[in-house]
């Protein structure tokens, strides 16, 4: 019924592929299916101004789609001048996910700054950039382990992942790619820690409302393929 | 417990004042205790490129703040040469929401513009926005009515209102007002129908994770909240 | 014979309603007629960097109008990324106007910068916004004052207000609504002191050129206009 | 007692040289004692959208500074990305000041763009472009006029020039320098025609307000100035 | 004597994977050693408005660097609002090479947009991306030869490749990596077909001036080193 | 056979006229035939970030096309918000070509900024401000040497001039006019210093690709052009 033939639970093949940049101190190319997200995270010196003084450090993050990512090229961002709403909504969701279990005092007063770039787009580009960026982040904090600057286990607090769901020919299903994504009903994203937690619901309704019971299917589908996600960046990392 | 002494379950005082501006075809100045968001509606005769020739109109929304809205001055933003991410997906947030109950072929090949503009901050200028911008896009249709351009009923689906709700000290609370939103552990916003559908959530946890539990208290806040809304959206029309 | 069936030296009803803003420390909605601004005076930290380290002071002002405050719905700065001459112009002689009216050493090395947002237009928002910006300038030293920053009287030298004048139907008149304006063949805006000292004058030929009599009658309306403004400003003051 | 040791009635030498350009349709090369402006006037085929299908045309104006043309170089504002208000307020200036003095109907559906770009700055550039660029917009339609597009007296209604005055060190004064302009207590910038119609003027008090008799004597000054520019224009024509 | 042990003519591993992209109708991800750009083609409808019923295409190109692709991260374009000097001037660069060897009449009136990304920066973008991108416009073009919309061979005239060589520590060298480009006194970058034609040169030099003898050595460095890399892109092929 | 009717090996009539600005700390307006520019030199109190407590200082250049300096009129750089890319190009050109004649150290921490104005373009604007502009910034240093500032002749290390050259109806030719440039086969432009060494070759094939054979006969025509050029420069010196 899906489209790819995938079951309603069924979420695509994920891989993460660490220590793919050269320069990053993490970084990690994410890949649910056919998107592709390259991540990187940059410890940088620089604090946001308001943190001066503070002890504390932050942690950013900024999205970007090549512009053929997508099935029509899409104009550059940086030539025509500015990022778009959609680009700006989804870095801020990344960096409020990733904050999420952080405990900046621990991270002391710097700012790590991860860039999610989606080199091939097929639905869920914001979901898989949260799930790898963890893991780009994670391999940022044992670089600076290794240099005695942090301990990686006090400033990240637990695992973080992400998954899409909506319902999709009325049918609650998990990991939307591009053809379901833009067929959908209901469209909504998850964010939950290791332990279960909720960071972040986003649920729309692109064609009529949905119910609660509706939605409660969709938070169900979420939190088995989350558990998932989190098992695969536990294998990751060895 | 809560700062304004309101209990768990109580909005501010919310009001519309309709038909406040000479010239747009339909406008609502709303209040939901201090903060005060100006709607107004504009029929406009160009429709989005991608919708020439199909029949279908259009709504979208622009969203914006007084600099001297907020307890500190905000750098104007047609000053600082763009609108920020906050702006842009609150506005996002209104346009969809709206079009959640808006029938655009039966809107027919034009387009709606709804600005809604914070005269004044105290928490939940997004909520407060959508709600007010459905009666001035209300009466903006009652406007074409009488034009004979459309029927309201069958461009109106139905109406859309919206609410946050919040974990403030331990406790679930609707309607934040600014002290309260600037120290809740988890922020919620919540579009629905009339007919109790759900548009839109969006959960966030601003501290620590929250669980299912809690997420369904508040859920349950705002269902009431915004049956009430409706309630009062429906008295505003006399 | 004018459209309002004003008289050619009658002004709209002026109002000025003080202390709307819960945040600014002064603030004025100020009406002439259908046109209606919201100014907010807000007390800033910072000043602009060639005054630092002078012992000076500076009054600024930002001008802008709501999408919809006009007949037709006008783009919205912030949207299209930057402001335009017509708004940078008024802005600058908004300030301008202010300043002649300050003692800048008197107010000691702070920032106030004056909003006037227009909520709704109908012909003389730059008059309007000069003659409420400037109730809002006064309450916000009073403001100081009551914090012993600054003494009003040493800082604020006299009154300042604002008036249209033009040649509408071959006839002077002042106070031009919209519809005037937009026939005027003559267009003036005249700035004055509570003492009737001159801060601004501008005069130009929308359609031929105007006389140096034409012009005087139109100081002289100016002159009589901007003493009951005063004189309102005053009552406003209680 | 002036500090160039002129008269208080006694403008700089003032130059015209014509057809410096080797491409526009028009240009001048205006000098008012070391304020020089290169202003060209270039036919264009496109008209603004709001006149197509009017049969009337348009004269618009652009004005630049070269970053040292001024005492300490100033950043280019193609680099800072925007026009300053400054700029944009001269050049819409430049633009009414010559439409005062064009039958656009007779002009026919075209535009004439005027750029006035100021080589080298001593005060008065607004003036000084103003006045050179009516020659410039002259030579244009005489272009025009040679290949049977218009007849230059059915566009060009009349002459028009343009003179600051200011009071300096108590004095009223025409034609202000550099040293003059930033220590006047009171700015003005006159606009006439040949004719001695009035076309625009600005009065700015930078310290204490002016009275109507110092604008009066200003004016007089002014338009003894302006006639002189005129006959300047006249030789110039030859 | 080179930091990575290279003798002075010996270029790094070249590596080119073809069909890399999912969407671009030709892609090749190109690798000279640690610098990787990912090259796509992309087949669009318009054309630029000055090429309209000439009959002609256009092929152009743009240029981008993910924010972590150097050493220290960069700012990201889309984030700063605009593109850099050097972006300009390397994307103009790509787009002139390609076109040196497009019959723009043979491939019609359409555009095919390069992009070219860096995903790893480590010396010779600029080069690696001219070499990828002309196997990426072969596969695009080859795309539309399936649909009969072109013949490849009266399209694509020849192959083109480039490569960077420079004076290092006193020395001749060929495809200068980050440590020996940022320590070069002399810099240049050769673009030539696969007939041996010029298409480009850029020499610079960055410390003291070079002789011509010098840069006739680098000529003959650059020549040997594209044959090798045209020789590389016809085994691509297959 | 060339439009001009000048021989393949002969230049336009080239002068410098020194001193052309009331302001600049030195100044020069160069003609190479019809291409007129104005360049001038500005002493700077800042340097660069990056420059900060080394010791060493910095010579930029911007460049800029007044819009009617060309047949048809161009869009101003500073209303349509950015500079092009060929502008970026062309200053990032014009400030490496002056650099490689500076000793940055025995300037000091110090920056002059070069301005290069085209008044008038006929061809070869970016090699005629590199001309002009090594006398601006000769004078600059004069300028600086009265005041005990600098030794010229430290820091100044040797002339330098560009000259463009070109394959011009099959025929090598030097210093192309714009007839010959929008026509040329192949494009060169070249920097070199007095003693002759090359700081800067750029060859473009905007045809058919050019051979080694016909790039060393642009570069003896441009070696006997600087020659000459140099020799001008020099006498422009007295």
């Amino acid at each position: 019924m899906r489209p790819s033939g995938r079951k309603t639970d069924q979420m695509r093949k994920v891989s993460f592929e660490r220590n793919v940049s050269k320069h990053a101190e993490g970084s990690c190319l994410v890949k649910f299916g056919d998107t592709h997200v390259l991540c990187t995270a940059s410890l940088e010196d620089k604090t946001p101004p308001w943190l001066r003084n503070t002890g504390k450090g932050w942690v950013t993050a900024e999205y970007g789609m090549l512009p053929r990512a997508t099935g029509e090229r899409m104009k550059r961002e940086a030539a025509s001048g500015k990022q778009g709403g959609r680009t700006l909504e989804i870095q801020r969701l990344i960096g409020r996910s990733l904050r999420a279990v952080v405990d900046l005092e621990a991270l002391g007063e710097r700012q790590i700054s991860i860039d999610c770039d989606v080199l091939q787009a097929d639905g869920g580009t914001r979901t898989a950039s949260i799930t790898g960026a963890w893991l780009a982040l994670h391999d940022c904090l044992k670089w600076m382990e290794a240099r005695n600057m942090v301990k990686v286990e006090r400033v990240l607090k637990d695992h973080v992942a992400a998954i899409s769901c909506g319902i999709f020919a009325a049918q609650p299903v998990i990991d939307l790619d591009y053809l379901e994504d833009s067929a959908a009903e209901t469209d909504a994203n998850f964010v939950m820690t290791g332990a279960g937690g909720i960071v972040e619901i986003q649920g729309t309704a692109e064609g009529k409302p949905f119910s609660q019971d509706e939605f409660l299917t969709l938070l169900d589908l979420a939190r088995n393929g989350i558990a998932s996600l989190v098992d695969l960046q536990k294998q990751a990392l060895g």
